[in-house]
């Protein structure tokens, strides 16, 4: 029985959308699930979901990592998964599989994890971090808590949310999954495509060992796509594809003055002040709009028209960006805040030359300290732009030396500086799928069925995500599927979840799930 | 009786300079006291060097300080000075004057002081830095120590140094004129001048409140000339008069970025990198020669040939210099390195812009701060070159805020910045007198009838001395004479001074007492 699944979406519709869903909804391919029944099915996971939030999951304890592998298991095994814990060092990752894959048939691999960032329980606006909290806003625009209870009742509002480390990163979409199939279940229907899944238990740490534990279970993971379930939604709340990420690299540049912190008043006018030749250095390396001048830097990124206009079609609203970062324009590397993003960046993520504020001296700094990080995009390995950057020091004038200038260094080189970086590793690395391969056909056909409408689709996202070592590890195609609300407050203190999101993740999720894959 | 004074220096007279001796020699005037006389003089006072140096002298505790007065007052006393303690919030400076003094007589003012550096004892190699203690260099270039009673003995050797905590700065000027008296005393002679001596008891603090005791003392203070006892020589060990000292103003700017630390993936190549900013602005102060680019910064500085004729005659070894420094080469802001320091300096002391090393995270920062200071000299005020520094930033593009920038600011400025700076104290302000003074005629005569030879003219020394409190507020010439040989560690763990210097600072001082002003 199929059922055609728009809805009142509790995100907001512009009236101008309204009009193409009519004009969409004809040619329509209706999904598996009822709206109803995802709708139930997502309440009927939250208590299980308050379950799970209970139990810490800070990766730096390997105890719980376990409890919550094993919690996990448990959940999936209930809804008829093969389950696997996958050994790491004490920290199992979990692997299930439904029964039944068809040999032949497109197999996607969903990715989330059940770690969760670090906690200070006291900047936390509840009792603690582990005990979940329902809330909602008073008319102060303050959080209060409600009884949980109210949680689990017929008709919780999609306004409130579930206040508690995890909550949204990435507990939520791990449950959404488990909802997902309880609604598949609920109406009969069975995914259009196989189904694998691994949780991470790492994530926050940077995915050290993910890459390692692929490879040791390649067969079992062995899938045609990969579905990455991770990271907040665009800022409109609306649906979102994430095809790629930039990645990282990071150096520590040093400028070497006198051999130490020197009187400013017999030396300064005679002693170079390494942090003004730092400085001289530094700004040698952007122009005043902020582009990089460090020569062949952006070389090879190339954006076609197409991808400037799905650029341009992402409905980011840089006012209130520029607004709430507090500044009054931006750079100019790219037209907008998403050509941005497909530009690699180099960012003094520190600085430092002596002291500040009370502390300072009168002195010449003995040396000055620029820590940087290079956002890398796939079209440049970050070995490249390093060595870009290396040469153009060079260019400047300076001599690079390994660790600290000698004394015959000193007596040579009258501008002495250090770079220092190590290689990137592969879950820092920049990745990005096609916007017109296949898998992206597919998620966008089903968001399409589902909701009506395009979803917004970021053609590459500015931070990095440890997905390049995963598809490092499987080589395959992959998109991020984000389904929590933007504003959860993830990797901070009172994290939450809005539970009209957790709602449409599941509805989300169905509508992947019965999406054939090649999509028609 | 009169005695030609020439005797063999310890320290070390080139046959170049043995040459212009004999020249010389025949139009000088012989000084009042022999060699043989200031040296047994000198010796006679080494016992009392030590009991003074056994007291504590950190003029943060009020009652060593009142100790070190007591102590001093009574050795003036002994002989046969009229005494007063200066109120000074418990820490009395002293006043000392010999009866006789004739009006109309040229008076001088010696200014010294009689508090130290603070310690660190577990810095020091020895007991304690408040037991002084004699050492001599062995064979591999390390200190041991001599029993105490070899320092009292008939024939201390020149090369001993006596090590303690004010051991040279600044109690040794103080104990070598006392024994300048004995000497006259010994030889029958009396000064030239009147003399008048103050013992500053917070020169290492600041001297805060000098200005202010002088004002309440004026007319016992009152007189025409002020010779500063303090200071090292010139490092050529050779005797020294200095004529001035720059200034130091502080300033800190503050370049403002997204207004809280930001996520360098989401927001670099965005939202401008205050670290960035901070250095394309400090680039934009400077040359590459090191030479400031503020329009107007060196108007105001003129050297004529005489100036620059004594300058160069300054024995700098500044190979030796840059060496030690650990610098290929200097910056061009003089021909040398005295013309360096006759020029105002703009010198980043400190720098910092969130965090580097194991705390940097990646993020673009929310601000960044230099901590500059600014050795000013006498021919422009502090203020003005403070005023010339607003006036370049507000060139380059920025909007000065006050404090942190309002949202309205933010949303208005693409570049936020604010330089915070205090008027500058008395104490900290730049001061000169002319080479071509009476006073500086006076001090060159009797260095030259002393040693046969012109002293090391220094004419601004680059670092800053509370001269300008004393000069600021008595409005009379002065000189700087420096007694302690430039090793001596002073301020640092170790501090010590080298007998050679102290016996020959005696006779520094016999003939500077003997030598009548104006000079003829």
């Amino acid at each position: 029985m199929k059922n055609l699944s728009r809805r009142s979406l509790s995100f907001s519709l512009t009236a101008a959308c309204a009009a193409a869903v009519m004009l969409c909804s004809a040619s329509l391919q209706a999904a598996e699930v009822s709206v109803a029944q995802t709708s139930a099915a997502a309440k009927g996971t939250f208590r299980e979901w308050t379950e799970v939030l209970a139990i810490p999951n800070d990766s730096i304890v390997a105890a719980d990592i376990q409890r919550n592998t094993a919690w996990f298991e448990q959940a999936f095994q209930r809804r008829g998964f093969r389950t696997r814990q996958l050994a790491n060092d004490g920290k199992p990752m979990l692997f299930a599989e439904l029964p039944g894959n068809k040999a032949g048939a497109t197999t996607v691999l969903f990715y989330a994890h059940l770690d969760g960032q670090a906690v200070t329980p006291s900047e936390w606006q509840q009792e603690s971090p582990w005990k979940p909290t329902l809330k909602q806003r008073n008319a102060a625009g303050q959080w209060e808590a409600l009884p949980i209870e109210q949680l689990y009742g017929a008709n919780p509002n999609p306004e409130w949310r579930l206040f508690g480390r995890a909550a949204a990163d990435d507990k939520a979409p791990i449950m959404m999954m488990l909802a997902a199939f309880d609604a598949l279940k609920a109406s009969g229907a069975t995914p259009s495509v196989n189904v694998k899944i691994i949780l991470d238990a790492e994530e926050e740490k940077g995915s050290p060992s993910l890459g390692k534990v692929i490879d040791q279970n390649q067969a079992l993971l062995k899938a045609d796509l990969l579905v990455v379930l991770d990271g907040p939604m665009h800022a409109s709340n609306l649906p979102t594809l994430v095809f790629g990420n930039r990645g990282v690299a990071q150096a520590t540049l040093k400028v070497f003055g006198p051999r130490q912190d020197s009187h400013s008043g017999h030396y300064g006018n005679y002693a170079a002040n390494p942090a003004q030749t730092m400085a001289r250095l530094l700004a040698s390396m952007k122009d005043d709009d902020g582009r990089v001048t460090v020569a062949g830097y952006y070389d090879a990124v190339k954006l076609d028209d197409e991808s400037r206009r799905v650029m341009r079609a992402v409905p980011d609203d840089e006012a209130a960006l520029r607004k709430r970062l507090g500044i009054a324009q931006a750079e100019k590397v790219g037209q907008n805040y998403q050509e941005a993003m497909q530009y690699p960046s180099l960012n003094v993520r520190g600085m430092q030359a002596a002291d500040v504020g009370p502390k300072a001296r009168t002195i010449v700094p003995g040396e000055a300290i620029a820590e940087l990080d290079l956002r890398t995009v796939p079209e440049t390995d970050p070995q490249v732009l390093l060595g870009l950057l290396k040469a153009h020091i060079e260019k400047q004038g300076f001599h690079l030396v390994n660790g600290k200038p000698t004394d015959e260094e000193r007596a040579r080189y009258p501008k002495l500086a250090a770079l220092d970086y190590a290689r990137v590793s592969a879950s820092s690395m920049a990745v990005r799928t096609d916007l017109a391969s296949p898998i992206g056909k597919w998620l966008r056909s089903a968001f399409v069925k589902t909701y009506g409408k395009e979803p917004v689709q970021i053609r590459m996202m500015g931070g990095t995500v440890p997905t390049g070592a995963m598809v490092g590890a499987l080589k395959i195609p992959f998109v991020i599927v984000p389904l929590v609300n933007a504003d959860n407050n993830q990797h901070s203190a009172n994290e939450n979840m809005r539970l009209g999101n957790y709602i449409d993740g599941v509805q989300s999720l169905t509508g992947i799930l019965t999406e054939p894959f090649p999509a028609k």
